[in-house]
């Protein structure tokens, strides 16, 4: 059961704006267990898109294609569709009207250009639009069943829920796909994938990996004859994944790293308080992402320059000018600052050398001093990362907040 | 001059991550005067890349393909690019050197999986890879030429501007396009687009619009017999459009909205504080993002509980308890607060609900306040935003900073 997913529009190939529409369409499909064969975008034409929904149409079940169904003299999806069936172009009453309302309930009146998104092939199958103003439509080509919706993404997912969906063509007997994605940080891709080795043959799974800066995230996709039997292995390997890689993995499905912190912390009852140089404000801001941080988050002092770190974290003077902001005990330092001033359970502190200048050759770019403190204990790591600014703070703020979850875990 | 864009790997077929580096090159090469034919992403799948790039190859003048060069199982491209030219894999002995060097700077050795990507089609042309592991390589398919990059962004564009965007293959007798683009914050697209109607047929640009939330970025696309005559029609046509409209347009080119406040500042020899609450960090992470903020920016203070405003800020507890925290008292408070603890010539404050809890029907989400202080010029804004919590986040962080550009620009 092969779908492929198409977006129309010269919008897209000159690249004016992001498809988030076939990914969008892509994971739904492959969540109900479809094999999504390809993703292709073609440019406003005639020409063009016969031949791809034609080459399509030969090698898959159902196409599904969003965008080209506008008012404008660009939007030619539904007369390519008709002139590739061999159909003429029929009136719908029903399309005509609804969009003649729409327009009403905007204070406006409906253009003549309007009118032609009422028109479709003849035989096609007409899915309404909730949200907008195109209708989409579906008919058959040759061996496949074909959807054509708007490219409005808030248009074409309801439009997906309510017609598509439900209507993919299944043949039956298709196992169900279940999946479960674990979230690690620590090890590089490889190091990952070698530890895994094996696992697919084993149990019968496939294993997807995803580097997405700086995490390593791995999938575990198990196939069954129901969606209980694909959910069970599923479960059953992600344990075995997870005891094979061990607490570089943080979490599971769409909790970030800061979010599964947060979560520790609540559960124990503690407040986190950073203190932040190089990484400027970024631990702070991913902690502040998840709704419900204030039950745990007590704040952040972004001290960037050296006076901030004396004034408002009573780093001493002494220190600053004996170590440099970039040490351990300037970090430590800070660590003890936060505590204290932000009255938080636990505090956080990195200071380092985000680049590309004020490296040296005791301190090269890339040198940053992680420090802990919860009161009693106090944890310190230095490190060396070899990127670029962004990826350095980034990185940083992940070590930081793995150190705290090291703190709290005990 | 055809070219089509592929990104390969099945997480992309699979949805689980959106495609931004088809979208970039599709952008980059349509400005450099070039016809995208297609966009097109396929799975790790060695004979489903070779059917693709096949077909690719039979009616494209150039392919540029990204994804599938990393260390592990799922990574096909170069394999199946070999046996699709019938060549054997040799190893290149200076890539395997680059790999090795790029793990011993980040303190780990290179593993067995790693040593694949220093194997590349026999007669292969090696691209190096500046900002990562994988080099990539570019080869001739029938009348076609195929470069291949890693999937990762930031080593995709460096690789691509280093190697591959002067190798595009030129007819000749091609016009040359120049492109500048204005950033903008503070009107609807559809305003902007009413703003500047009619420059298209005056001046014989094109203009494009992308909404990049929550900034409008028009982008002025000139043709010309050479370069410098591009240029100029461009640069003539950029003044009309910021003539047009006017001070939304904070920076040109890549220069964010922080930068372009940041240089502000820097030329005035002032220093920015932040004081920040529901933004948790952002407005300071935007300013840190770029090299040499140290030069304008102070540091924050991210007062998420309300005691932090009051024991770090000063914020005086009967304001609190008088007005809230979300108020234009308390606002006004922690800019007057941030100006002073952080010693900063102009200070930001932010306060607000960024949802989805939280709200009221005296104060509902998206309700923010924003204030500015210099030491005698105090200004403030009430704002309502009718968004999600991320999006409230960062769209009261962009009208902080241009509150701030607003009070230093006088």
């Amino acid at each position: 059961m092969s779908i492929a997913i198409v977006s129309l529009g010269t919008e897209v190939v000159r690249g004016e704006l992001v498809n988030t529409n076939s990914q969008w369409l892509a994971e739904a499909v492959s969540d109900d267990g479809f094999e999504v064969s390809e993703l292709v975008s073609v440019a406003d034409d005639h020409a063009q898109i016969i031949e791809c929904l034609t080459r399509l149409a030969g090698r898959n079940d159902a196409i599904v294609c969003t965008g080209g169904l506008g008012p404008t003299t660009d939007d030619l999806t539904t007369e390519a569709v008709a002139a590739m069936l061999g159909e003429p172009l029929v009136l719908d009453e029903a399309s005509l009207e609804h969009i003649r309302q729409r327009f009403r309930r905007a204070g406006r009146t409906m253009g003549p250009s309007n009118e032609k998104q009422a028109r479709f092939p003849r035989g096609a199958r007409i899915l309404s639009n909730p949200e907008g103003t195109a209708p989409g439509f579906a008919v058959t080509i040759g061996q496949a069943e074909a959807f054509f919706m708007p490219g409005v993404p808030l248009e074409m997912r309801a439009m997906f829920e309510a017609h598509v969906r439900a209507a993919l063509p299944r043949r039956g007997g298709e196992s169900v796909v279940h999946q479960i994605r674990l979230n690690t940080f620590g090890q590089t891709e490889s190091a990952v994938n070698d530890a895994l080795a094996g696992i697919e043959a084993e149990h019968g799974v496939v294993l997807g990996y995803r580097a997405h800066f700086p995490e390593i995230q791995v999938k575990v996709l198990a196939r069954g004859p129901d969606k209980a039997a694909a959910a069970a292995r599923a479960a059953r390997v992600a344990d075995v994944v997870q005891q094979r890689l061990g607490p570089i993995v943080f979490s599971r499905g769409t909790t970030s790293l800061a979010g599964a912190v947060g979560e520790l912390l609540e559960q124990r009852g503690l407040t986190l308080g950073v203190a932040e140089s190089c990484t400027g404000g970024w631990v702070a801001q991913l902690l502040t992402e998840n709704a419900g941080a204030s039950a745990y988050f007590a704040g952040g002092v972004v001290s960037y320059a050296n006076q901030v770190k004396h004034d408002v974290l009573g780093v001493p003077e002494e220190l600053l000018a004996a170590h440099g902001a970039v040490s351990q005990p300037v970090a430590e330092a800070m660590a003890r600052g936060a505590h204290r001033v932000l009255r938080a359970g636990v505090a956080l502190a990195i200071t380092g050398i985000a680049g590309p200048s004020g490296g040296s050759e005791e301190k090269p770019v890339g040198t940053v001093h992680i420090a802990v403190f919860d009161g009693t204990t106090l944890l310190h790591e230095k490190c060396l990362f070899p990127w670029d600014r962004k990826r350095v703070q980034l990185v940083s703020a992940f070590r930081g907040l793995s150190l705290v979850r090291q703190l709290i875990s005990g």
